[in-house]
C-alpha cells in the first residue's frame, strides 16, 4: 500500500513529505492507522544528527495513537478497529527483562530495533525502491505503520487521540517516573528540576499521588505559570539564589524526599542528587544528556543515603501501565489537553520542529 | 574513676596506655565496662591524621563490648549487668531520622558527637587535667567508657564478648548491606568488590540470604580462600583479565542483580554500578572514599534501570538489628570467630595497627 509520511532523509534537513510504499503487516505484526502523533526532543535530536546511532532514510516519529487496520498471521493480543499506542518499549512478556518483575525494559526486539527494521531484519517501508528505516520501532510520523504484536497498547475508544498520543512518551515518562520508578508515597517533599514537557508530567504525577510539596526549578521565570497551573507549590530559579542546592535544602527542611532530573544536563543532576534529603532521599534522572557527559559526586552523598536511579519510559510496562496511564486522563486525575499548545497537519511538520527548538511549545502535535 | 586507656594524643603517633580519669553517667548516660574491642580500618584512618575533622589528644575505639556497670538518671532501657554494644549510630527513635523508617542514620546527636564531646557539650574522659575527646561516641580503646542510652544495644549474655565486638561495626555493616540495604532476595547473583573484612562479611550475609552466584573481586590473589571460606562461589582478579566490568558481565549472564564496593576506591565503585544488570542491577557503596575523591559515571547507565546506593553500619538500626546479628552469629547463621585472626592485652594495641597497616589481619581484637 500507499502513505503518506514525513520523511527523513538525512540529518539537519527538514523532513520531506512524501508518499512511501508500505507492505502490510507479516506475522505478529499490525498495521496501524494513526491518527495523531506527538513531536518529542527526541526526534529532534535524532534529526539534528546528535545521535550517533541515527539511521536515514528513515521516518521519525514514537509518540502516536491509532487504529488497528489489519493483523498479521498469529496475531492474538488485537484485532482491526482496536484503538492502540504504538510502544518503543515494547512489552513481549516472556524475556529475562519483562520475567523479573524488576524493569519494564523489554529486551525482545532490541537488537533489530535499533537497526531501523522489524523484527525479522527487514523494512516495511521504501520509498522508489529503497529502503527507508523505522524508528524506535514505531515510525509515527506516518499515517500508516506496522508494528510488532508486542509493541502495541490498546487503549480505551473514547479517548482522543490528538490527546492519549502524548501518552506514548512525554506522559507516562513523567507521570511515570513518579509512580513506577520512584513510588512517591502521599506527603512526600519533592524538587522537580526543568520544567518543559516532561517536568510538568512529574508534577501533575506528584498531585496526583499526594505529595506535599512540589517544588519546581527553571532557569526560565516564565515557567513558573506553567508549573502552578499543573500543581506546582513552590518556584526557585536558580539564576535567584547564591546556592541552588543548598537553598532547597533549606526550603525542604533537610532535603527532598524525592527528586526528579527533567533536564538532560548532568550538572543538574548532580544538584538533584545532593538536594536530597540525608538518610533516605532519592533522585530519579529522567533527561537524556549529551553523549559522552558524565555525572558525578562524592560518595559519601550515597553512603548516608542518598539514592541515585533513572527512569526510561516513566518505568512503565508498555501494554501493561500505558493504558492505565489513558484511563486516568479519561477519569480526570491528569491533564494533557493544557499541554498539547500546538496542532498542525502533516503537511507543516516542521513547523512543529521550529516551535520546539525555539522553546515556544510544550507539545506539539500533527493530526492526520 | 580511673581506667586504663590508649591514648592518641596526637595523629601520626602511637596510641599511649595510661591511666585516664572518667566522670561517671550523667542523665540518660551509662558506664560500660569495655570487655572487647576490634581495632578498625577507621580508627587507623583518624590515627593517621587523614580524617580533616579528627579530635585530638582522644580516646578511639568504636567496635566493642562490655558489660553495664552504672547507669545515670532516667535510663530506663539498660540495667547493671547488662551485655552491651556500643553503638556509633545511635537510635533515639524520636528524631525526624528513626522516624522516617527509611534510615537508621539517627542524627539526634549528630552534631555533639562529632565534635568529640557527650551529648550535654562536654567530655567525660580527662588526663592531667586536660579533657580528652571521644570517638565516635564510643570510645572502645578504653576499659571503661560512658555513652548515652540510645548508643548501647542490649545483647545476650551468652555470647563471648571478644566476638561479638565485631559485631559493632564490620559484620554489621558487611551483612546489614545486605539483609538491610540491598534487601537481597535468594537467588540474586552478586559481585562483591574487595575482599578485606567487610567484603567477607558481606559475602557471609550474601550466603545466608541464599544468593546464588557470589563472585568476589580482588586484585590480591590471596584473598580467593578466604571468600570461598565464607560462601564465595567465584573469584575474580582483575588483573588477570582485560576488561573487569566486561568480564563479570558475561559471568553473571548479563550482570549483576546487586554489587558491593568495599574497597573506598571511587574507580572500582564506578566498576561496580556498571557491572549491574541492565534494567535492575543495583550498587552499594560501602567503602569510604579517600576525601576530595568522586565517583562518575554516564547518566545512561541509571536510566537504563541501574541503581547507585549506598550504606553506612549495614543500614542497621543500632539497638534494634545489632542484637539479631549476635543471634544469628550464636545460631551459627554467620561466622565470626575465623575472622579474628589476632587477639592482644591492651598494652600491644599498636601492633594491632601494625598488622592492618601491612595488611596481615583480618580483624585484630583487643581482650582487656
Amino acid at each position: 500500500m500507499k502513505t503518506r509520511a514525513a520523511v527523513a532523509f538525512e540529518a539537519k534537513r527538514p523532513l520531506e513529505i512524501v508518499e512511501v510504499d508500505l507492505e502490510g503487516p507479516r506475522a505478529g505484526e499490525v498495521l496501524i492507522e494513526i491518527k495523531a502523533t506527538g513531536i518529542c526532543h527526541t526526534d529532534a535530536y535524532t534529526l539534528d544528527g546528535l545521535d550517533s546511532e541515527g539511521v536515514f532514510p528513515s521516518i521519525l516519529g514514537h509518540e502516536g495513537a491509532g487504529v488497528v487496520v489489519e493483523v498479521g498471521p498469529g496475531v492474538t493480543s488485537v484485532e482491526v478497529g482496536d484503538h492502540v499506542i504504538p510502544l518503543y518499549t515494547p512489552e513481549c512478556r516472556q524475556c529475562k527483562s519483562c520475567l523479573s518483575r524488576k524493569t519494564n525494559l523489554c529486551t525482545a526486539i532490541r537488537g533489530t530495533q535499533g537497526k531501523g527494521v522489524m523484527p525479522d531484519g527487514t523494512s516495511r517501508f521504501s520509498y522508489k525502491g529503497q529502503a527507508i528505516a523505522h524508528y524506535m520501532g514505531c515510525s509515527t510520523f506516518s499515517n500508516y505503520t506496522v508494528l510488532p504484536e508486542i509493541a502495541v497498547a490498546k487503549i480505551r475508544k473514547d479517548a482522543p487521540f490528538d490527546k492519549a498520543c502524548y501518552v506514548g512518551c512525554g506522559v507516562t515518562t513523567g507521570v511515570g517516573a513518579v509512580v513506577n520508578t520512584a513510588k512517591v508515597e502521599p506527603g512526600a517533599n519533592c524538587v522537580v528540576f526543568g520544567l518543559g514537557g516532561i517536568g510538568l508530567n512529574v508534577i501533575q504525577g506528584l498531585k496526583m499521588v499526594g505529595a506535599d510539596m512540589i517544588v519546581g526549578v527553571d532557569i526560565n521565570g516564565d515557567k513558573e505559570e506553567w508549573g502552578r497551573r499543573f500543581g506546582m507549590t513552590h518556584f526557585v530559579n536558580p539564576k535567584e539564589v547564591s546556592d541552588v542546592v543548598a537553598h532547597l535544602v533549606q526550603l525542604t527542611d533537610g532535603g527532598a524526599d524525592y527528586t526528579f532530573d527533567c533536564t538532560g544536563n548532568t550538572v543538574v543532576m548532580r544538584q538533584a542528587l545532593e538536594a536530597c534529603h540525608r538518610g533516605w532521599g532519592e533522585s530519579v534522572v529522567i533527561g537524556v544528556a549529551e553523549s559522552g557527559k558524565e555525572i558525578a559526586t562524592r560518595p559519601f552523598q550515597l553512603v548516608t543515603g542518598r539514592v541515585w536511579r533513572g527512569s526510561a519510559f516513566g518505568g512503565a510496562r508498555g501494554r501493561t501501565d500505558t493504558p492505565k496511564i489513558v484511563d486516568w486522563y479519561m477519569d480526570g486525575k491528569i491533564e494533557i489537553d493544557p499541554m498539547i499548545t500546538h496542532t498542525f497537519a502533516l503537511d507543516d511538520i516542521n513547523k512543529a520542529f521550529d516551535l520546539m527548538h525555539e522553546g515556544k511549545s510544550i507539545r506539539s502535535v500533527v493530526v492526520f
